[in-house]
């Protein structure tokens, strides 16, 4: 029996970490995680013809620097857990395609990370695959298409607006090995607190981090201090100051242990990223390059990595819709 | 150990399926299975102001059924596992955000039915959940509005079109009850064979069903003879000639068994739908409003359910790439 109060999962076979990798763009390399970030790929198109296809490659790179560190032939990959932000998972197929694996497609908006380590995990946990792989993407100027305006607009972007992070993280969990496991999961609802402002979605999103953030604490029955940091994913400087608002209003003072992924991965002022970066790409560049990294160097014993979706699609926010949001909370320790 | 070959899971503990639901539009209403299907929405809008959120109402309604059916509040749901063919799957997440369950959201194209029961049903059998639901959705608008052209076009569509169903399907699965279960899914990978033709999907997606339906028949020893019926999800007949021919090629005859839900939705040439019905909606109408109920009356014992998906975004297509496939493959049997 996994299961653990409302909506969690406690894992008893607890899966490793074998190995992950990410790969960025340039704008990426240039901030404070561009030394610890497997490749950086300074041509935006990554030598492809469209934005699509050079998220695509991005996925294709940290899927295949992830198995090499593994040192594992992608045949002894059992299951895919992928997605990414563009309209029907684009970047994931065309990306994922040629490794030839089972795979189950995600939509989480930028939670997919956590969503696919969340499956990922219970899967390995289960006893259902020795080895899976969890992917996830996001590209500027991919995202910029698909959910504002041309770039060649060139049009202005307020405070606080989040920049889509280009990139790609790839995670292999496995029921044998690993420094760092995933001890547990908490699986988040859609939340919606009315928001309707697209160049806002940190104020969209911390609800919903502020939800799973708070059953988990319920589920497991511990608080902030359990965790050497909360670390969510593109919050930004709007949405941080949201989720830390909610979250007292419960009794719960987490401002000590939070991290943003989106406010650790690019410098704000000098690089003009404004309130942060976001996207899938962002949570999933950041674990793989800096947080995994801090467990496994003994800096850090316990996080919980919350990845933050808005729900949102061109067409919903056109038609006048609100923007939910959705996050998904995963315990990951060193062993 | 749940695993069986390569692409496989066998279920020791195989979920019940409790209940199961579905809404449909008018001329879902007007074809075969229209007497079957709980409750037909004549109006295309749903009484709502888009096609999204009509396509929306379409999975809330699906799922309260599903709900009074099974005689359960929603709050003994531990999760749902939806989606949609929507970009960012809006008509999951506008049409089951109420009901305040943790979910896990879902692309697989038309296949999202088997990936959701296939997900579902991992979890239960793994002790994760007492009860989760699955549900997706199509709408013939809100697709050809995504997909196609607008509607007061009133383009001419070649014989080798399908005709996407309007309608959602929910199914709940349960540890315990349930006359029908699911004993084993094999999970498809994504197939291309190069295919660029959107007016012929069911082509596109043949090659990925002939994948998941052999190595279901390697993975657990079988040949088509095991099932009294395979069933695809909305290959049409375009599709279901390319199946059979790919399937003989490796030897295994199933033209005894097929069935496809594209072919069994509409009257084809009295409701003018051409190749047969497609979408998320068709294989989860037609699972719900017939095969469940062919399954329940004992008429017959086991079947392996193949939803089929084409995996293609507007944007991909306009880019001129392949459309590649995806299928999931679930076997449904009598306990």
């Amino acid at each position: 029996m996994a299961k653990q109060g409302k909506a969690s999962l406690k894992f008893e076979n607890a899966p490793g970490i074998i190995a992950s990798a990410c790969v960025a763009g340039e704008k990426e390399g240039e901030g404070p995680l561009g030394e610890m970030i497997d490749e950086i790929i300074v041509d935006p198109m990554a030598g492809k013809n469209t934005w699509e296809e050079a998220e695509s490659e991005l996925q294709k790179r940290a899927a295949e620097h992830a198995l090499e560190k593994a040192g594992l032939p992608v045949g002894r990959i059992r299951y895919l857990f992928a997605g990414d932000l563009l309209g029907q998972s684009i970047a994931s197929t065309f990306g994922l395609m040629k490794f030839n694996v089972p795979l189950f497609g995600l939509y989480g908006a930028c939670s997919t990370m956590g969503e696919s380590l969340s499956l990922g995990a219970s899967f390995v946990n289960a006893g259902y695959a020795d080895n899976v792989m969890c992917v996830t993407s996001s590209h500027f100027a991919s995202a910029e298409k698909q959910f504002r305006f041309p770039l060649d607009y060139g049009n202005q972007r307020p405070f606080a607006a989040t920049w889509t992070v280009t990139g790609s993280g790839a995670v292999i969990l496995s029921q044998d090995g690993g420094n760092v496991c995933i001890k547990g999961v908490t699986t988040g609802k859609i939340v919606d607190y009315g928001i309707r402002d697209s160049m806002n979605m940190g104020a969209a999103m911390a609800p919903a981090a502020a939800d799973v953030i708070y059953r988990n604490f319920l589920d497991f029955g511990v608080d902030g201090s359990y965790y050497d940091h909360i670390v969510t994913g593109d919050l930004g400087e709007v949405g941080q100051r949201a989720l830390l608002d909610l979250l007292q209003k419960k009794n719960f003072d987490i401002s000590e242990q939070h991290l943003d992924c989106g406010l650790m991965i690019y410098n704000g002022e000098e690089q003009d990223t404004h309130a942060g970066g976001s996207g899938c790409g962002c949570a999933a560049v950041t674990l793989c390059a800096a947080l995994l990294k801090k467990l496994e160097q003994k800096e850090w014993r316990r996080i919980l990595f919350v990845p933050t979706g808005a729900l949102l699609s061109p067409t919903s926010f056109n038609e006048g819709q609100n923007i939910p949001g959705i996050a998904h909370a995963v315990i990951i320790e060193r062993r």
